[in-house]
């Protein structure tokens, strides 16, 4: 059965904030673990696998409470992929900390500090913009600003795979920290593809 | 032209059915394609491209007869899903077949059989599971016993990479077996994706 | 605000044979970057991320195309798939172009140039496939060749991987040529994938 969505309805926006901040709680999570020593990070990880859970949990709310409701705000599709979008980043995040426990990578080249700080910096943007997606003109900023983050995060990235194929670093090691430097740009890339989302759903709203 | 289904129309339990039965033709031949002697796996590996054939030819039927039905049993869009996420399990495993053909990859480590136990067993719950789509509620236990296998699979393959990375291969062999190990690791997130999507059907149906 | 399309709307061909252009023309780019010494490949890699940015605006520009058109001429869903299989090829080859910078991999094995060779091919039969979208029939030869080049495109992956993993290259050197010849395997996958959307338009329009 299909509800209507009463018109003041905030149980979207409040779901995928809801989703958007706990991004951002992974993300400083996560600065916290890169930084850790190896004997601390254990139970890092295993708080790092409940956010995922958390991520997953607002997902399927979110997927709920589209086909349960009459008129959406917005297209159905475009919360589907946006829901789908933030929990890509989750899911990166959470890969990269269980690869690393399992690689026992303890030390990290300089570059992932950077790398983390952008994507701290991304979860933080995302989690103001998205209660902004009533009054969609206020995203402009926000657009602009996530593709410059992107853009940092990318060459930072970029940086990262000539230092481990320098010939500093023995074939196991560049194997299981570019597992872990490739899995931090993807979630870099799934906040751009979430603000993507985003933008198609303002131009439909204009 | 889009033809009304008629109301008892059992064209897409049945090419949905006939998909998940091919997939679990898939791992049986998967099975005994690991266990094999090398000199006879070459025709073994040439029958998996047959049924990566097969399910190619059940999605585009599906995908036809979406388009050519007003009426569908559930939303088009979460039978097109549902379609490319089968699909991607023959995909996965296919792949990982040739790549053992092509790696010549002849012993493998133990975790790898424990792996194609699990895609068997998820490929028999899936298959049992289909015709249910009919009455979701008698889907509730498959949810669980999915997750159940994808979880087992998860430990299996996160035991594989330890070991890989554990300096007792060398670096070419790793990078070989990783590829084999992580394929199968991908059918079987494949299967849980293709339970996701059952489960948007089942919620839309209450 | 949506517009309904004029009965000869042509916008929506026009962008998706400017898309398909611009492709073509990446490749062409690739073929000279593939064959140009290493000093002079610099101004190759910036042109090549031009092209991106250029698929990027077609894409986008579909996009707002589809939002604010009332009757599109097929299903919005498949014009968005449409555009993201094409965006999907020129990311592809940009990604290979920015890495064989950044390994300065200088040179490659034979296989590659008939990659590249095939990619072009691909994209031609693309470019003048696009307009056919009018009067679907006229595709059939197309997805038969589109199938046939990707074959033939799988098939020198294959062998590149052998040769890769012969025993001849460093293990940081597989890595390296991996990620390109994976990059390229990639793009010509994404070929098929948007024949496979222009199968499923052509479909619903017969």
């Amino acid at each position: 059965m299909r509800l209507r969505a009463a018109p003041r309805d905030t149980r979207f926006y409040d779901l995928l904030t809801a989703a958007a901040e706990n991004i951002a709680a992974a993300m400083t999570l996560l600065d916290g673990f890169v930084q850790a020593d190896g004997a601390d990070r254990e139970p890092l990880a295993r708080e790092m696998r409940r956010l995922e859970h958390v991520g997953d949990d607002h997902t399927h709310a979110l997927i709920e409470l589209i086909d349960v409701t009459f008129v959406t705000p917005f297209d159905r599709e475009d919360i589907y992929r946006l829901a789908v979008r933030l929990d890509d980043v989750v899911d990166a995040v959470d890969e990269v900390v269980d690869l690393a426990v399992l690689y026992s990578c303890t030390q990290f080249p300089p570059g992932v500090a950077e790398q983390v700080e952008l994507l701290k910096k991304a979860a933080e943007l995302t989690a103001e913009a998205m209660p902004k997606l009533r009054t969609p003109k206020d995203l402009v900023p926000y657009w602009q600003q996530i593709s410059e983050v992107e853009n940092a995060a990318d060459q930072v990235h970029r940086r990262l795979l000539s230092l481990l194929f320098s010939g500093e670093y023995e074939p196991l090691t560049v194997m299981k920290l570019k597992d872990i430097v490739d899995g931090l740009e993807e979630a870099a890339d799934a906040f751009e593809h979430a603000a993507d989302v985003m933008h198609t759903i303002a131009v439909k709203e204009s």
